[in-house]
C-alpha cells in the first residue's frame, strides 16, 4: 500500500484526488501496489467534500508519518511550497509538483538535495500540463544533443491570440472574453505579459543544457501589443503570430533564450497549435523535429501529468527514479541584441517610403488594411533597434519574424 | 563500460552504430558509463569501413560473451531475429529492435522472457521512428485509462496522400514518384496495402488492452484505390484523406481496431501531420488529447529511438528496466460490420438520384470535378455494404468519414 499526501487542495490538488481515487485500477496497476490519498494539506475546511476525512491543517502530520512516502505539491508560490517540499525530501519522501515557479527556480538545488535523500523530485506537471515533456526529455531523447526547442507553452495567450486571428477581433475585447470563459485570470500579467511561458522554458532550458537557466534572465515580450491589423497582415503573408518560447543551444555552450510574439508560416507545425493548446517542437540532431502537443492546462490534464510523476516514484521508493541532470552551475544566456532575425514592421501608409529606405532589401506585404506593413531583411536586433529608434513614432508595431 | 553489440548492418543498424559513436558524450553521460558498440553481426564484410574490425558472421561470438550486455536487433524479419532474440534474453541481455514484424507478434512472449531473465525487450523504433511513443504509452500515461489511439503511422503512405493533395495527381504517378526519391520501396505492398501501419497499431493496441492483439485479425484496407479525384472532393468538403490507423477501447473490454483511408476534418489536428512526418493522438479519460508528431521513419531518428532504450538497459542492468503490461491473452476484437460511421461516396453523375434515394438524408458534396460526391449519414458498416453491393459498379469509390 502506497500512501500519498497532496499539498493544497485547490484546483489541481483536487484533481490529484480525483486521479488517483477515480482512475485507481489504472494507477494501483501502473504503480504495482495499492495507491491511495492519506492526507490532504490546506488551510481550509471542505465540509461535504468526499474526502473531507483526510484534510489536515497540520504540515507535521505529513512530514512525520513514515507511511507517507510521496507527497504532490500543488500549492504553487514559492514561499511555503519551497520549506515544505526541502522538509519532505530531507525525509526521503518524494515530491512530485505542477509548481513551474518553484521549479524554474530552485529546481538545480531541490534535484539535489532529492538525490542526496534517495528519493525523488518530479516536475512533469510543470511545464505543458499534461503532454509528457519532462519525461520524454529525460529518458526518451537521451542520445540527442538537443540543438534547439520552439514552444506554444501557455494557453490563455495561444487562446487569445487564436481567437483574434479567427474572428479579427482587438487584443482588449478578446482577453475580457477569455477572462469570462475562465480562461484568463482576473488579473492576467502572468500570462499575457509572458512570465508564465518564460519560467516553462528556463525549466525545459535547464535540462536541455543541464546546468542552470536563470528564468530573470531571460528576454521576455508578452502579446498586449498585438492588434487585430498585425493578424491582417500575418493573414495575407501566410503567417501567424504565436508566443513562441525558444531555447537555442549554441556552439559555444551559451543558449539563446527567449519570449516573444512571433510570426510564424502556415507551413510551421506550431501555426496549427491554437486554442488553449500547447505544443512543444524538439529539434535533435539525429532525430530532427520532434513535436508534444496537447492540452497544457487544466485541472485534470494536470493532475494526470503529477500523478504520472507519483506511479513513477511508487515503482522507485528508496531510490531516486529520474534521470535527470541539471547542475547549479549558471548557463551563459547569449545577448539576444548580437542575434540575427527578420521584423514585421507596421507604420502608416503615409511613412512607407522612410521606412523602406531605413530598411532596404526588404518585402512589403500586400494587405488591405490602413496601414503599411513591411519585412525587413535578417539583422541584428541591436541594428534594428537603432534604426527603429530613429524612426521614432512612425513605426506602430513591430514583431519578430521566425 | 558498457558493450553492446549490434545485430544487421544495414540502414538502421549502422544508424544505431553512428548515433552510439558520434553523440557518444550524450550516450555515455546519459547511461552513467562510457558506452561502446563491441561487435556488429552481418553475414557481409564491410572492408573500409570505419566499423570494419567490429564486423563478425558469428552469433555466437555475442551470445557468449559476457561483457555485451545489451543487443540491438535491427535485422528484420520472424526468423533469425527471433531465434536470436531468445537467445539473448536468455542469457540475460537485454535486446532493444525496431522490428515491428517481430514485435507484433511475439511482443507478449517475448517480454516474459526478458523478465524471467531480469533483463529488458524494448521496442521504443518499433513504431513512430524517432517519435517517443511507446515509453510515453508505458511511463508517461500511466494514470490513465486510454480510451482511443488515432494514428497516421506510415511515411510512405503519408507521403504519397500529402503530395496528391497538394498536387491533384493520381496515386500511380505519385508512387512512381515516391520510389524515385527512395521514399516508396519497389515493392511498396507493405506499406501501400496497410501492413506495416496494421503491425504497428497491433502494438499500440496491445499496450492499451495490456493483452495481446493479433495484427492478422485487424480490418486492414490500403490506400491504392485513393483517387485525384477523392481528394478534389475532400478539398471542397474541407477535409483531406489519410491513412488512419485507429484503436477504440470499448465498454465491454473489447478493442475496435482497423487501418483505413479516412477522410478527415481539416480541423483535426492529423489533417496538419504531412509528408513522411508521423502523428499519434492519444485520448486518455483525465488528460484528453494528446499528439506525439515526427519523422516516423529514416535512419538516424530511428536508430535514435534504438539507442534512447539501449541507455534505458544501461541505467537497469540486471534488471527489467521496463514497466510494459503486454500478456499473452488475446483481446477481443469488435467486428467493424457492426461499427456505425459515416461514408464518403463516388459515383458517376447520372447515379445521383440512385444514390441520395439509397442513403437518405445524406450531403451533397459540391465540386467541380466530374462525378458526383456524396456524404452519407451514420450507419453500419453492414447497412453500408449491403446498400452498397444492391448499387454494383456504380459506386466508384467509397471511403469512411471520420
Amino acid at each position: 500500500m502506497i500512501n500519498v499526501a497532496v499539498l493544497g487542495y485547490g484546483t489541481v490538488g483536487s484533481g490529484v484526488v480525483e486521479v488517483i481515487e477515480s482512475n485507481n485500477a489504472e494507477v494501483s496497476l501502473k504503480s504495482g501496489e495499492e495507491m491511495h490519498v492519506k492526507y490532504i494539506l490546506d488551510l481550509r475546511d471542505f465540509p461535504g467534500d468526499p474526502y473531507e476525512s483526510l484534510v489536515t491543517h497540520n504540515f507535521d502530520d505529513i512530514v512525520n508519518d513514515p507511511e507517507v512516502s510521496i507527497v504532490c505539491e500543488v500549492m504553487g508560490g514559492i514561499g511555503a511550497a519551497y520549506k515544505f517540499t526541502k522538509a519532505c525530501l530531507e525525509k526521503g519522501k518524494s515530491v512530485c509538483t505542477s509548481n513551474k515557479e518553484l521549479v524554474a527556480k530552485y529546481g538545480a538545488e531541490l534535484l539535489e538535495l532529492a538525490r542526496e535523500n534517495h528519493c525523488s523530485y518530479m516536475f512533469e506537471a510543470s511545464v505543458g500540463g499534461g503532454i509528457p515533456i519532462i519525461r520524454p526529455l529525460n529518458k526518451a531523447l537521451t542520445p540527442e544533443h538537443i540543438e534547439n526547442i520552439s514552444a506554444i507553452l501557455n494557453g490563455t495567450t495561444n487562446y487569445i491570440l487564436s481567437k483574434m486571428e479567427k474572428e479579427g477581433a482587438d487584443y482588449g475585447e478578446t482577453l475580457k472574453q477569455a477572462q469570462a470563459l475562465g480562461y484568463a485570470e482576473r488579473n492576467p500579467e502572468a500570462d499575457v505579459e509572458g512570465h508564465d511561458s518564460c519560467r516553462k522554458i528556463a525549466i525545459l532550458s535547464s535540462l536541455m543544457a543541464g546546468k542552470n537557466v536563470d528564468s530573470e534572465k531571460i528576454y521576455t515580450e508578452g502579446i498586449t501589443q498585438i492588434t487585430a491589423t498585425d493578424f491582417a497582415f500575418a493573414k495575407a503573408a501566410n503567417m501567424t503570430i504565436k508566443l513562441i518560447a525558444t531555447s537555442k543551444s549554441l556552439a559555444d555552450g551559451s543558449i539563446l533564450a527567449m519570449v516573444a510574439p512571433t510570426m510564424i508560416s502556415k507551413e510551421n507545425a506550431l501555426a496549427a497549435v491554437n486554442d488553449v493548446f500547447n505544443g512543444v517542437l524538439i529539434t535533435g540532431n539525429m532525430l530532427g523535429d520532434v513535436m508534444f502537443y496537447g492540452k497544457g492546462a487544466g485541472k485534470l490534464p494536470t493532475a494526470s501529468a503529477v500523478v504520472s510523476d507519483v506511479i513513477d516514484c511508487a515503482r522507485h521508493v528508496g531510490r531516486s527514479s529520474i534521470v535527470c541532470i541539471w547542475e547549479k552551475e549558471e548557463v551563459v544566456l547569449a545577448d539576444i541584441a548580437e542575434t540575427e532575425k527578420a521584423f514585421f514592421v507596421r507604420a502608416s501608409k503615409d511613412a512607407a517610403e522612410e521606412i523602406k529606405a531605413a530598411f532596404p532589401g526588404g518585402q512589403v506585404v500586400a494587405c488591405e488594411a490602413e496601414d503599411f506593413g513591411y519585412i525587413t531583411t535578417v539583422m541584428k536586433e541591436k541594428e534594428f533597434d537603432e534604426k527603429a529608434a530613429a524612426l521614432g513614432d512612425k513605426i506602430l508595431n513591430r514583431i519578430r519574424v521566425a
